[in-house]
């Protein structure tokens, strides 16, 4: 009793000392604001889900630009993996260190293609597959008990949003439009009712998946229960692989949640299916009989 | 005297407050940290300077992808103003949007390309000159007194030590390697004694500067210093305009300060001259001699 008459008595002084001290925190909680400008959109993961990002990558000389500006992007992502394969013998040293730089949690790893199949990423995807089966923990963390698995290319171009908006936020198969792909600007789930019904695509839109790779994304206990791969084929699909890998998984088009089509018009675009131009490099013919040499680089490292 | 006796006596319960403040206010700032991974290398700036980007820009296909690409890689990059100046008569809402999401500091204009200049943003960035001139203190803003002027095209594909680690330490004329451009893999200075003393490209190599418009940065006092712009050709420059803008600015090779020619190998290129391919859309002709529809797009934003 005695000691809080005291302290209502000198209550003040410790009024004023709190008040000293909340001053200086303010004044340093000012210093340790972050120095970078961030996008307004990267919101909180409420889901508490990981995601997966899988992407091919073979050499070429656009090979490092293009997975220089997918690292610019992706680094905007918190709770994100992003798993590499290469289509090759070994990982080269500098996407190793683009990887390294972007901050993120990440596996790099070579698998040429195997006999049989085509050189378009699908034995490289089927690879990712089977890691993301036999490292599960690993690639959650202690932090995740979910996770999403999306299939990025390097040369695509990405919004921010279809991380956070979207993919962050599929249970089961997200699905949403992708930009300048399968010969039209647009190919788009058809909604009716928050139904998944058709697709608005050109080419081959009887399938039960008319989608490109960028198009979707399916959670990890998908990914999980089933051992579907991408195979060496695709019938059902047209030659095209997505449909299979989704049907291989169990999926059905009611399970389709689709993202993005509220609007009835000026609807937002969130994945591009850019392709980087081959540059036209003049090559040196001094010699017909003999090979042409690689193109001088004056030291600095291209892929040629 | 008094107080001080006191507050001796009851400086046990004033600590005891402090220690509580401080605890709480800890917990807080676990809370503020950033939720997102950054890229290790972006660092404070310490020579504060403003990066000023300038972006000529125009109506196309793949004009959003490239935009939205750029806009990932510039919003890492800390007290950056980029100024965008559209080829047309008015801005475009989905490049604005694009651009507040990057929470940079921007200018948006629109200039369509007067007579006698050729559509090749040479007129757009005359523009941008001309606004650095007049609205200095407003780009530079209360926190920065210098600056440096930088001509980033938006299909370009940027490493973000581009900016951290050449733009922003621009004295007065930087330069340094641009990846695939020229018909060549990699266009460089050739540095002699820390000087350049030639160009190592194959295109046009006796020019006074040798460089893409990625090539080089130029600090603001040598913009504010000289009244030149882009014209409408430079004769000089075999058609390209770059080193007539320097000429005029009054610069010799011996200003010039190479960037990123230290290593004798794999010395690393920071900017690449990519370009976006054109996408092969398929357009119906139903009747060829009425003139063809624009392409579906679903109600989805696409700039046909």
């Amino acid at each position: 009793m005695r000691t809080l008459n005291k302290l209502r008595k000198y209550g003040i002084y410790v009024l004023f000392f709190m008040l000293l001290f909340a001053m200086v925190f303010q004044f340093t909680a000012d210093l340790r604001q972050p120095s970078y400008p961030v996008f307004k959109k990267v919101e909180a993961n409420t889901t508490n889900r990981m995601i997966i990002v899988v992407t091919p990558t073979y050499k070429r000389m656009t090979r490092i630009p293009d997975m220089l500006r997918m690292a610019n992007t992706l680094s905007h992502v918190k709770d994100l993996h992003w798993i590499v394969v290469e289509d090759g013998n070994h990982t080269v040293p500098a996407v190793q260190q683009i990887l390294e730089r972007t901050n993120l949690p990440f596996t790099y790893v070579a698998h040429k293609t195997a006999v049989g199949y085509p050189r378009r990423g699908w034995y490289q995807r089927t690879m990712a597959l089977k890691f993301i089966r036999s490292n599960t923990s690993h690639i959650l963390g202690k932090d995740h008990e979910e996770g999403v698995v999306y299939f990025g290319d390097d040369d695509n171009s990405y919004d921010i949003r279809l991380f956070t908006d979207y993919i962050r936020n599929v249970r089961t198969l997200g699905i949403w439009a992708v930009g300048l792909v399968g010969g039209t600007v647009v190919e788009a789930p058809k909604v009716t009712d928050g139904k998944v019904t058709a697709f608005n695509v050109k080419w081959n839109p009887k399938r039960r998946f008319a989608v490109d790779m960028a198009g979707f994304a399916v959670n990890l206990k998908v990914v999980l229960n089933s051992d579907a791969v991408f195979g060496t084929s695709c019938k059902r699909g047209g030659g095209a692989p997505e449909t299979c890998l989704l049907e291989d998984m169990g999926l059905e088009r009611e399970d389709i949640e689709p993202f993005g089509y509220e609007k009835e018009k000026d609807r937002e675009i969130f994945v591009w299916h850019t392709k980087t131009s081959t540059p036209n490099i003049v090559q040196s013919k001094k010699n017909a009989t003999k090979p042409v040499p690689p193109p001088e680089t004056f030291g600095y490292f291209v892929e040629v």
